[in-house]
């Protein structure tokens, strides 16, 4: 097993393009020995630590998975704000600490760079899921593997991300990797929740087309993928502009009539209401398989910053 | 490893009596085996995943052990309903993803029919591990094979069931399954806590005989197997007739005089004060070795749906 | 492995200085094992419960890893408290339930003696995990062996004990542990937070030099350990007190400069501010190795009361 070039995984923008292959070529591997009945064993004899300092059922279930997927063994704090953190300890300390117990952590903070703090605390590899409106960068790159693995490739894909883009750090991480390959861009999104300038700016001096639009239907007519995320109530000043907009970010069948059969459909989970559930049964409805997809990537890198 | 007929546990009543055998010979093995100090691998490379919308630590243990026994491992959610589902998710969809994860799932919840709607949005097994005032299948699976343990046999016995017999969930599920064998049922409780009329027509319509009394004693002289269970006060409309009645059905020594020596005293656990701690010495006092035969069973089960 | 002399851990003064001996000689061969990469498997196919009446995730997790370092596996109820205990049910019947689940059981709850019912109730070992402020016995080990590491001995060391001597279940228990070695004492806290004349008197019976004073800086000048612990202001009935004297009992490398360099400082964690953060870096600040010190340490435990 090849290591990354960093200790840890923090950011999603941290990789190289080549190193992204590799990562997704080791996924790919793994994914394929456990359909074929494989027990992996990359990680026998280490033990993962997760440190949740706020629940995320899913994340934590799919580093776990992923760790026993390869014979590694797991150590959990589902709620570690109920522990020694109410005590007064420095997550400093914390990580200082559990570096004694485990070979590796995965860190879940509600603070922007806690993850890039815990690293720094510690010589063992911290893998980041989520540090608050920060970085999620495992999110990143499964999503990354699922339109790969959906539409064989990535390069020359249109790509519409809708619903709040401007509050969604899985949009933005999305955006910032994909801009590193051939990729055309649809934003769609009520005004008051457009994708910040910032990142729109930097995908237009790459020389990514970037085209923005109020209306999901416009999305789905031009795109090979479209990535649904949630617009709440609360994000909004006026509760009658939500109102206004909330159905039209609704995605049914109807709606997809519009768009390529081939369409992907990717969400970042978990759904409320903004995927009709007739949507589920289309081939393209690629969303429970972007979260089984979680696993082989976490996976891979589990392997390799632990291996 | 012979498998289930169906893909899911999800009633007690789903069985047939083979397959109860099956089921038990099974449970009966692998008991031996760990007895015997053996280590089973017939899960191994497996992933358990325990979803546990209310907390319920012995039947999570106990399930949790069983994998561990089998060589599986264990992902986990003790208190699930604080994670995704308070963000809004679907019991369907929290399955969908989980099934991503795991490849066999244990599901407690507190609605009846959760476990039958888990199990119809996935292809991976399901164990209904309690759904409110529905159905726990493996605790009647634990309790008939208590039966067998401690009695030899289940036919041709005289059960007493006692208690609260109108709100428990397990002791309704236990009377239809021992319907299917050559039982005398007694059924003693609070007249207004006796046992559903709808369960009683059906044991008379399968020609069991079943005798009805208030009179905790009067079961305790005719019975081989004594089935006991907690009267709770908000259980009664009027306080009086609690503080009445609740002394009666306090098991003590002195009211198992009258009984058979070769008495078998069961209860499901957690007692309060319903068996006085001075039966617990006694040679037919069987519930913590009925709790101890959880992990055959479930043993027996997982490996019946993953093996 | 040969067996402890007792079937529980329990308390820190049920091991004879031979069998401390042996559990220190385990603990140091296995640290060395894991570090030279071996997977060991004295535990394979046991199971541990660890069951916390309260939650403490640097003791859950750290003996969680060393059963699995040793490869065994484990349940876990990180809050017991919400679960059976809610429902009424004794300890005596939890543990006799668990009993059924597993091969050794840890023990962590808010009440003196709670352990030692435990052990009365069950066949099964009990390790104590903390007692309210009764015992904590792998705690007591783990610092002994720490200063045994650190030091290269115990004997002919003078050892300063700091902070609140009067409350701490820790150093109580640890001045208990040192007494049977050549240790020269030093006691310093606030008047108000004196070591109990109990002990003190236990170990001047015992033929243990002891002194006693206000003045951390004193204690600094005269010791090769320095054990320091958390003042918290709830202990003082003055508050103005408790002001006066916070600062002279705070760490800093300043005050470190009056003391020995080969001095080892040590802490249980967690900290709060007791303790500068630039003193982290110091050859002698021990705390961190002194907590990772717990998974050697619980490793000899487990395997030598379920191995």
């Amino acid at each position: 097993m090849e290591r990354l070039s960093s200790k840890d995984v923090l950011r999603a923008d941290q990789f190289s393009t080549e190193e992204i292959d590799r990562i997704l070529e080791t996924a790919r591997r793994y994914e394929a020995a456990l359909e074929a009945g494989e027990i992996l064993d990359a990680l026998r004899g280490k033990v993962l630590a997760t440190l949740f300092y706020e629940p995320s059922t899913r994340t934590r279930l799919s580093f776990e998975a992923a760790m026993l997927r390869l014979s590694g063994r797991v150590v959990s704090v589902a709620e570690a704000k109920s522990s020694s953190a109410a005590k007064g300890e420095s997550l400093h300390d914390t990580i200082r600490t559990v570096e004694g117990y485990a070979d590796v952590i995965v860190l879940r903070h509600p603070q922007i760079g806690a993850a890039e703090e815990a690293a720094r605390a510690t010589h063992v590899p911290i893998l980041n899921a989520g540090d608050g409106a920060g970085q999620h960068p495992t999110q990143s790159l499964l999503d990354l593997y699922t339109i790969v693995k959906e539409q064989g490739t990535v390069d020359g894909l249109t790509v519409a991300l809708a619903g709040d883009l401007k509050n969604g750090r899985t949009v933005h991480s999305l955006a910032d990797l994909l801009a590193d390959y051939g990729i055309e861009f649809v934003f769609a999104s009520p005004e008051a929740l457009r994708m910040p300038n910032e990142i729109v700016d930097r995908l237009c001096s790459k020389g990514m087309p970037v085209r923005e639009t109020e209306s999901l239907t416009d999305a789905i007519a031009a795109c090979d993928v479209l990535y649904m995320t949630r617009i709440q109530r609360e994000r909004f000043d006026d509760p009658r502009e939500y109102d206004r907009l909330k159905d039209a970010y609704i995605l049914d069948r109807e709606m997809l009539a519009g768009g390529k059969e081939s369409m992907t459909i990717m969400h970042p989970l978990p759904r409320v209401n903004e995927i009709a559930t007739d949507v589920d049964g289309l081939p393209g409805a690629a969303y429970f398989r972007q979260a089984a997809n979680g696993v082989p990537i976490r996976m891979a890198l589990l392997a390799m910053v632990a291996g």
